[in-house]
């Protein structure tokens, strides 16, 4: 396989062509806790969730993150984007600080799904750790979600979904989301609802993303405390959309923002418990060759100009005094 | 045909399906001047060319530009979207005047390809006028070129020439130049030498465009002059990215960004025979409904981004100290 990163990945530690993950560099030991105390993630909102019979992403309950490298090229290039993301000098501290999953290599580990066979898994810091009840969404960006050197059936494959879901109309679409209000109740929309999200579908799941979720219909009660505001959604993504109008290291296809926050403490200004944004899903980026990622750019503004719309609208409550 | 502008075009007059040009509002009559002075404008870079059996754009020479409806749905669309565009409420003015061509409605004129059969053209300001030896670019943003809901063999044709282009790549593509140095010397690539343009091909030719044509190589001795400074092509660039961060009122596929000034003018810091950045081509338009030009968008930042490392690469030159 060729890397999509020849420039970025020649520095790495050379692999081993029979398992090429071994010479990565390895995860430090988990924090004094035994494997058995890693189990899957309940507030999942998109990809593969681990069972008996299928891989998925495993937290430890004490800050990491495990998740499966995916078949074929995907997890290499995954884990090959991290290695050469976490290393490159000229991404700004703040930008990765902020606004990625720490990474901090790959391990083998045994799966429920094959007892006999450890699988190798990257091991990120858990986006969700620290926060009690979160509300959680995941917004894959970009109108297209296919990389341009890909080969045809991938293409056609990509565009079909780009075409079928919000993607080509919004520049993004929304993957999954789950909402906990503060009172605990909890709205999640299916799957098969999720894909059929039209355009006023996402303006209304972007709405009930920031509801009280006991109420009939979206009410918008922490669209200033959550979007809104210093620390806000909007305000970290404005932060995010000034380093891709200059970056052209990477081009992010099929990458998701996941947004995340707890209600109980958005509702209470708690320092800490407020509100997170994050790229994830790192499968299909590729190098960016002195070009800006327009397509993630653009979708990126769109996103952007919604949420905004939706805070112009209910100006009503307070933004949220401090958060992290 | 279902127009893309329903809610926009609503208040036009209506017309009559068998001619539906006619009842468009009527262009004033050309400034005293007689049909037989209109002429292909000898500095068209992209395009159809009018000559004895094609149909092609035509000046007067007096500040009007003359475009023939195009076949299909396609020169209706143009002029419904003239219509709409020209008369909108919520365009600013200062965006309008700025970065589109005056439109000053429709005419039947003879041409020379069909002398019994009048033709319909768009009227709209020659871009050009007032430039005495200008220097132009056509530029096409985006990196799709086709409207979401174009029929399917559509989709597949543009979809083939913006993957072989660098659209897909660099979001927007050169479609044409022309550039004439101060001392009279014309460079101007062939169609084939433009199509085959990759990425280095393209900042070759943002760099040609503003050097001396005599050089060997591109010298970038306009840069400042053209591109930077308060008036110059960056500057004008960001502010219709402004615009296009907010404007949900139309999506622009397959338009261009024309570019155009005069280097004996720029050379002597000339008031109006300065730097010019309009948008052309209008006959995929359609109606934003809601949601911004994410592709438009991101393709504008890829050649800011373009331009502005142009810019910073060379510094040697002076600013632009008024430009029209």
């Amino acid at each position: 396989m060729i890397s999509r990163f020849a420039d970025l990945v020649k520095s790495l530690p050379r692999r081993s062509p029979a398992n090429p993950f071994l010479l990565l560099r390895p995860a430090p030991a988990p924090r004094a806790r035994a494997m058995s105390d890693l189990r899957a993630p309940e507030h999942q909102v998109a990809g593969h969730r681990a069972s008996f019979n299928k891989l998925g992403p495993l937290v430890d309950g004490a800050g990491l993150f495990y998740k499966p490298l995916q078949a074929g090229d995907r997890g290499e290039q995954e884990a090959a984007f991290y290695e050469a993301f976490s290393s490159h000098p000229a991404v700004p501290y703040r930008i990765r600080d902020a606004f990625f999953p720490g990474f901090h290599g790959t391990r083998l580990l045994p799966t429920a799904a094959r007892p006999g066979e450890p699988h190798p898994h990257l091991v990120l810091d858990d986006l969700l750790a620290g926060l009690d009840a979160p509300s959680v969404m995941d917004v894959k960006i970009g109108a297209c979600t296919w990389p341009p050197a890909s080969p045809e059936p991938y293409v056609a494959k990509c565009l079909a979904k780009d075409r079928g879901s919000t993607s080509v109309v919004l520049g993004f679409r929304v993957s999954g989301a789950r909402v906990v209000g503060a009172g605990g109740a909890v709205w999640r929309p299916e799957r098969s609802e999720i894909k059929a999200l039209d355009t006023a579908g996402v303006r209304r799941v972007l709405r009930q993303y920031v509801s009280s979720v006991a109420e009939e219909g979206p009410d918008c009660a922490l669209a200033a405390a959550v979007y809104g505001g210093e620390g806000g959604v909007l305000s970290q993504l404005r932060e995010l959309k000034a380093w891709f109008e200059v970056q052209t290291l990477f081009h992010f296809y099929s990458a998701s923002i996941l947004l995340g926050y707890d209600a109980n403490a958005v509702a209470a200004a708690a320092p800490g418990g407020g509100v997170r944004v994050k790229l994830v899903d790192f499968a299909h980026v590729v190098d960016g060759d002195g070009v800006i990622d327009h397509n993630f750019l653009g979708g990126l503004c769109s996103l952007i100009k919604f949420i905004s719309d939706i805070v112009d609208e209910t100006p009503g409550t307070q933004p949220l005094a401090a958060s992290s």
